[in-house]
This record gives C-alpha cells, sequence and structure tokens, in this order.
C-alpha cells in the first residue's frame, strides 16, 4: 500500500478488508453473522473509511495505520443505517439497491446484527495492529463521543423528534453536525490520529478537523439535493423519503439553489484550510469535490 | 473507598456514580438522555458492576481503579435489557417494576438509548482516570468481546432463533453462556485487569475468570427457576414469561431440583476455584450465593 493512493484504490483495499474480518460462521448465531455481512458487504460508498485513509496518508504515512480504524468505522455506519431503517424509525426497506435488513433478516435480527456491529467496531480498534495503545485509546474516544447521545445517536433522535415540526436552519445545521457530520468528522480525526505523525495538538489536526466538519455537512446537503432530485432506481434507497417523513431540510429553508450553493461554499472553505498546511491533501480535496458532485 | 467493602457500600458507589456519569440534559436530544436515565436508574441489581469491583478489591487494590470499567459494565447490562423488551424481540412491557423504556419513551427512542449505551460504556472507559492506556484497551476488547456477536449478543440471536425449537442441555449452556454468562464472566476479568496488580496470565486471573464463568451459568439457571416460582410483583418483570415465549429453559430438560442442584454445584465449584488463589474473595463469594438465594 502506498502512500497518496487514489479513491478507488482506498476503496478496494477497504472493501478487501471488510469482507476478511466480518464473521463468516458462528456456532451458535449464523444468522446475526449473515446479517451483519449483509449489511456491511450489500453496498456502499465508503466514504468515511476512505477519508480515515487518506487523512492518514495526507502526512505520509502508509495508510496499513489507519485500516482497522477505517474498517471500525464503516461497521459503525453499517449500524446506524440498519437501525435507521427500522420500521420504529424511518421505515425504509430499500437500501443499496436491496431488502433493508430487517427486510430480508427480520426486525429482531436487524436490531441485533447493528449492536454487534457497534461492539465489533470497538474490538477491531483494540486488536488492531501497529498501533499504541495511547493511539488505540484515543481512537476509541473520538469514535464513541462521535457517535453517542451528543454525536450521531443524538441526531437521529432529534431527528426523529422533529418529524413534521418546524426547524431553524440554525437547528437543521445543528441536527446534521450531531447526526451525520460527526462521523465524517471523526473520521478525518481518526486517520489523522492513527498516522502517528499528526498530534491532536497540532494546527495539521485542527486544519484536518474543520475540513472533516465542513464536508460533514456538505454531504448532508447533497443528501437533502439528491432525495428531491434523483429515483429511487438511481439511490438504490427511496427517493423523496424527506417529503413522506416530514422532515425539515435545507432545501425547505433555503430554496434548491442556495442550497447547492452553500454546499459548494463550505466545501470550498474546507479545501482552503487544507491547503494552508504542509500537508499532502490531494486525496481528501478529491473526496470533497466527489461528495459534492455525487449523483448517489 | 476501603479495601473488601461488603456489597451494599459496592451497590452505593454504583448508583451513586452512575447517577453522576449519566448526562443530564442535550442541547439536541433531550428525550434520549431521559430514556437513558430512565433505564439505568429505573433499578437492578448491579451485580456486573459490583463483581468488577470485587474483584478488583480481591488483588488489595482500591476500588477506585475499576469504578469506570464497572460503571460501564452496567451501562452495557442496561443497553441489553432495553433491546431485549423490544416488541420485536421478547416484548416485555414491565422492567424493574416500570413500564419498560419502549413503552415510556416509544420504540425508536429506546432502540438509539440502548445504542448510545453502548457507545458511553466505551467513552466512560477511555475517559478513565487512574489506568494505562493499555488495562484501559485490554478492557475495551474484553468488553467488545464478551458483548458481541459471539457472546451476549449472538446469544440474544440464538434465544430468538430457537423459540419455540427444542434445545439439547448443551445448547441451552451454549446459549447462556453467550447470552448472559459472557458479560458476567467479563465483569470479573475487567476488574481483576482494572486493579493492575492481576496479570492476564496469571493463575489469579484463570481462577477469577472461570469463577466468573460458574456463576453466570448459575444466575441463569436461577432466572430460569424464578421465573416459574416468583410472582411479576416479586420480579418486577412479567413471570412466566419463558412458557409464554416457547423459550427452553434449564427446567424444561432437568426439572425443578435438578436444575436447582446444579446451580448449586457450579456455584461451589466457582468458589472452590477462587479458594486456591492468594486472593481476599470473601465478597466474591457473598456475591456468588446471594446470586443463587435471591428472589428476584
Amino acid at each position: 500500500m502506498k502512500a497518496s493512493s487514489n479513491i478507488e484504490q482506498l476503496r478496494n483495499i477497504i472493501n478487501k478488508e471488510l469482507n476478511l474480518l466480518l464473521p463468516q460462521k458462528s456456532s451458535i448465531a449464523d444468522l446475526l453473522v449473515q446479517a451483519m455481512h449483509y449489511s456491511v458487504m450489500g453496498g456502499g460508498k465508503r466514504i468515511r473509511p476512505i477519508l480515515a485513509l487518506a487523512a492518514c496518508e495526507s502526512s505520509g504515512a502508509n495508510a496499513t495505520k489507519a485500516i482497522d480504524s477505517a474498517c471500525a468505522i464503516e461497521l459503525i455506519h453499517a449500524y446506524s443505517l440498519i437501525h435507521d431503517d427500522l420500521p420504529a424509525m424511518d421505515d425504509d426497506t430499500l437500501r443499496h439497491g436491496q431488502p433493508s435488513t430487517h427486510v430480508q433478516f427480520g426486525q429482531a435480527q436487524a436490531i441485533l446484527a447493528g449492536d454487534a456491529l457497534q461492539s465489533l467496531a470497538f474490538q477491531l480498534i483494540s486488536d488492531s495492529k501497529g498501533l499504541t495503545a495511547t493511539t488505540k485509546i484515543d481512537i476509541v474516544r473520538i469514535l464513541s463521543t462521535a457517535i453517542g447521545w451528543n454525536g450521531m445517536a443524538g441526531g437521529q433522535s432529534m431527528d426523529i423528534e422533529s418529524d413534521g415540526t418546524n426547524l431553524s436552519l440554525s437547528e437543521i445545521k445543528a441536527l446534521h453536525k450531531a447526526k451525520t457530520g460527526a462521523l465524517i468528522q471523526a473520521s478525518v480525526e481518526i486517520g489523522a490520529i492513527a498516522s502517528n505523525k499528526i498530534a491532536m495538538e497540532s494546527k495539521e489536526f485542527t486544519a484536518l478537523s474543520e475540513f472533516g466538519s465542513s464536508i460533514g455537512l456538505a454531504f448532508q446537503i447533497v443528501d437533502d439535493l439528491l432525495d428531491v432530485s434523483a429515483t429511487t432506481d438511481e439511490l438504490g434507497k427511496p427517493s423523496h423519503s424527506d417529503q413522506r417523513n416530514k422532515k425539515k431540510t435545507f432545501i425547505d429553508v433555503l430554496g434548491l439553489e442556495k442550497s447547492k450553493a452553500l454546499a459548494s461554499k463550505i466545501t470550498q472553505e474546507g479545501i482552503v484550510l487544507l491547503k494552508q498546511t504542509d500537508l499532502n491533501t490531494d486525496v481528501l480535496e478529491s473526496i470533497a469535490l466527489e461528495c459534492i458532485n455525487r449523483t448517489k
């Protein structure tokens, strides 16, 4: 694995690793293991783990340093999608062009597959090769904080509670900063920490972290835009779901054109921050542009 | 906090700490934070964290070394109860004599409260005072493995799948070793590791670990016995739920008397292992006896 791999190379590395690390069979719970495998390997752009590997490489370190942590992040993302899709939550029956996990395996196994993927993520970090215990614990802290009550889970809780209500622009931003942004920001931070070349107190870390925050928000705005402009076939998940679930989006508050402009502006601001460092950030910039120009 | 505290003292320490560490309010997700608090502070015997503190003290170390990890274990236990009680799982509407979390807060918030409690457990360990990073990572590894696809979550998956089917004694043992036993065993192991006086390769660690495994199984047999002999009022959760959910229990296979005898035998075997070490295991023995003589 050489420094400055391109996005497709990083995606391939991640897909191969995920397939290797997921349990293949169990003496007690084969259905659970199948549901975990189905949910993780069924598809996905792998944006978050790619960001982690690219952030690691931006310091000149080898991406192998961050591979276990990057995969752990994707397991967390997969768990969140399984639980978000449940009937009690967003009630989505399609994901990555396939039946959602609870449709395929039943709700009980879907809930448990999500739970077990979260645990496996922390197990994977604890077993990660080539990192010191201090680095691993920093990664556990960043990840567990980003996905917890004041991060991803908190954002999803706010999202469910605010269905059908009016939210201001700042409330929508706070919601998505937690629900989507926190894990994306953590992905960049974790990649940086895993490199062992970027200290948490350094200006490089701050720049990467703020870049992560920026593209996390831009990513969500583009999600809102695609929900109204793309088809279910293109997305691999039901389009127009925000309208159906009476969710207030950036588009409701800003309109289509201003939302597009905001996503571009935020992304550019993030890229400017990166350019002010001595890091090699070409791949991170490519990912940022891919995120806002994507069609699914 | 002095060495060899009694069970009631340890329980009080844990209840106080849990109340302190749980988030009190959130700018984005107050309902989630309330649901987490309700689920953890609503009741519970605190057997697992008491075991962790007692295992830590058995080496002569101060229980403060293990307090954060002990609380993390109780958060994990609380999360598992919330998810187990969901309609898609065991569909229990009563827990600790109160409405189950999903009855009180709705299914979406209950699922998220469980998810966020799992994350908070790992956050708590990463932030734990007085432990080296190496010890913390060992604790993350033991806990995440015990509760994952081949442990607690795997056992619950097998339990759901085997409703209404016949299980052999060895299958029932394998199920409960994973579903209930793994976290109880991990509690003792984590307390030992946190003391920083018991190495994972030592015969003391092995004895404590096997003691944990023994009482984990005995605990579940007593649960099965209480489910048929105690009332809903006494249990604070619905009695006769195994029969209602068509679950095969130790009593179905062994009968009432042989099940009682097995629980006693396993517990005594665990205690004998402890007595062969130089550890101060009085409190651990008391907990073991309290576990099998309990009435709820």
